[in-house]
């Protein structure tokens, strides 16, 4: 029998997948000193914090999986002797999806409508208010209030994985010219590696981040980057709110360089006040990319398809490497 | 020598694509009284208020070419001798991608998550305050603040032809299962007739209205169609306004029962004031779905290659048949 560690609160739905020979243990979040669990297969909660807490509660693990692509917030405190396995995969309808949501929107400015909405004003033919027309580049001019074609622009997809190709493959019927780079060159599709990412971004009109978070790509987005950047175009960080010097984006925005959309910050969360939040031409979002109610169903079935190839003895997926991804 | 009438406002680049034999004649918006131009094939500006009056101080119009797919406000005035043209195919580009944002956007709450932006509130684990939450059916709950999965949604064209074409190959990546309605029923792909609207619309999880606008397509989505839809449906309007019962809509948007994201209204422009600019669950933008910059190019590009067909004798495309469409 293979003791499966869940955190107390997960739906007894989600654990309709277990194979024969698991034993669910629920772990209760608040525990008297001194309590101990045996758990042999554990399923990180979604929340970070306390997750270190709570390993520390547990006895016998050797297997870690986690439902989130990036690792970054277990591999400092986990002991190098268990496997770690990530979430790759198993995210990437949800954050391909919300990925081609913040290009949509921006291209169709969305957040300039729905500010428009809340005013109660019917403006679309380059009547709107100059105050919301903070538009930077190409988009500007006449017709400047109105949408802009996603149609024929360059999209360079930074962080080349699994994610990068779900967007990719959404990416393809609009007619969009694909640029991909990521830490290793690749062929079929041509992959660039990390050091031709100075050379690419003059190119694009729409750069996407979905890099793992790593002592390697923290700040590997700063002034130096995003002055590379064409006028106007749009930066979507999709990866972790680290990847980007906020101080850098926020004065790029200011000044009307890039636009961007954003699901993770640096802080997260923004807190009140912070110069992110009113900076022009830019559309946050909660980190809510990769979760969606259909997430959580694909990330239970994928872990219940771990614990049987476990308990059948067969190699684990998405075992994370000594380099932490 | 044809001579080819277009507005006066109309930048010389737009005209760059004029064939040899084409003479372009400026047509001034404010004319004297009794003033009168001699055109041949006139480009009906964009701005629909004064182009009857424009027509009136026109003589020898014999091809008139709209630069928009929907030609309702140009048949009742013109003299049915004259050849129209519509623009059927130039907005497909522009129109199918603002569906796929506005859908988009829906699945992933950008409307609330730019509200909460304007409150500086990063709230996305169900944390939302509640007067943001109104939400209706199967999104509703634990997870109601994140995003929700196009994947696996069931989508229905209403008035399929080559804009819903373009909408479908837009949606096909993102594994949704497409259903399709129009006028006549056809094969390769399936698209059902008209009647059977009624039994299709309780299998979508969104309805897009893409249909021309006839007298029989005004008020073709009312209190009974809307009573048909799913809970939490989204109804997409592209088409025009008054192909949705505006009153049925408010109410069902109030009950919760739907969700709505609305390109055209009716009335339109939307005044202040009206109930749909704050009806729960609604998103609206100003009639900009097919406009872009890039799509005024394409849209004279076209137009120039009508010229072409006249002058050399060869059939014009989109010629507007006795029904209006």
């Amino acid at each position: 029998m293979v003791r499966v560690g869940v955190d107390e609160a997960v739906a007894e739905e989600l654990l309709a997948d277990m194979p024969a020979g698991a034993q669910v243990v629920r772990i209760p979040r608040r525990a008297e000193e001194g309590d101990v669990l045996d758990v042999d297969f554990w399923m990180v909660p979604f929340a970070r914090k306390g997750a270190e807490a709570t390993f520390r509660r547990l006895r016998g693990v050797k297997v870690v999986q986690s439902m989130m692509a990036g690792v970054d917030w277990i591999t400092p405190w986990l002991p190098p002797e268990i496997t770690l396995c990530d979430g790759r995969g198993i995210h990437d309808v949800s954050a391909s999806e919300w990925v081609l949501s913040a290009i949509l929107a921006v291209m169709k400015r969305l957040p300039v409508y729905r500010d428009l909405q809340h005013r109660q004003e019917w403006k679309g033919f380059a009547t709107a208010p100059t105050e919301l027309m903070a538009e930077p580049g190409l988009a500007a001019g006449l017709y400047r209030v109105l949408g802009e074609d996603l149609a024929g622009k360059t999209v360079l997809i930074v962080g080349y994985g699994s994610i990068g190709a779900a967007i990719e493959s959404r990416l393809a019927p609009f007619g969009v010219n694909v640029l991909r780079v990521a830490r290793q060159a690749r062929e079929n599709p041509e992959v660039h590696p990390g050091d031709a990412l100075h050379g690419l971004l003059p190119q694009a009109d729409v750069v996407v981040l979905i890099v793992p978070s790593t002592p390697q790509t923290r700040g590997l987005i700063g002034a130096t980057e995003l002055a590379l950047m064409k006028r106007g175009a749009l930066l979507v960080n999709a990866a972790r709110g680290p990847v980007v010097v906020t101080d850098a984006l926020v004065d790029a925005l200011r000044r009307h360089h890039v636009r961007a959309a954003l699901d993770v910050t640096d802080p997260e969360p923004l807190p009140l006040g912070h110069p992110l939040w009113t900076a022009p031409n830019c559309l946050i979002t909660p980190h809510i990319g990769g979760s969606t109610p259909q997430f959580i169903h694909r990330a239970f079935r994928f872990g219940a398809e771990q614990v049987r190839r476990y308990i059948a003895g067969q190699p684990l997926e998405n075992i994370v490497g000594p380099e932490g991804y």
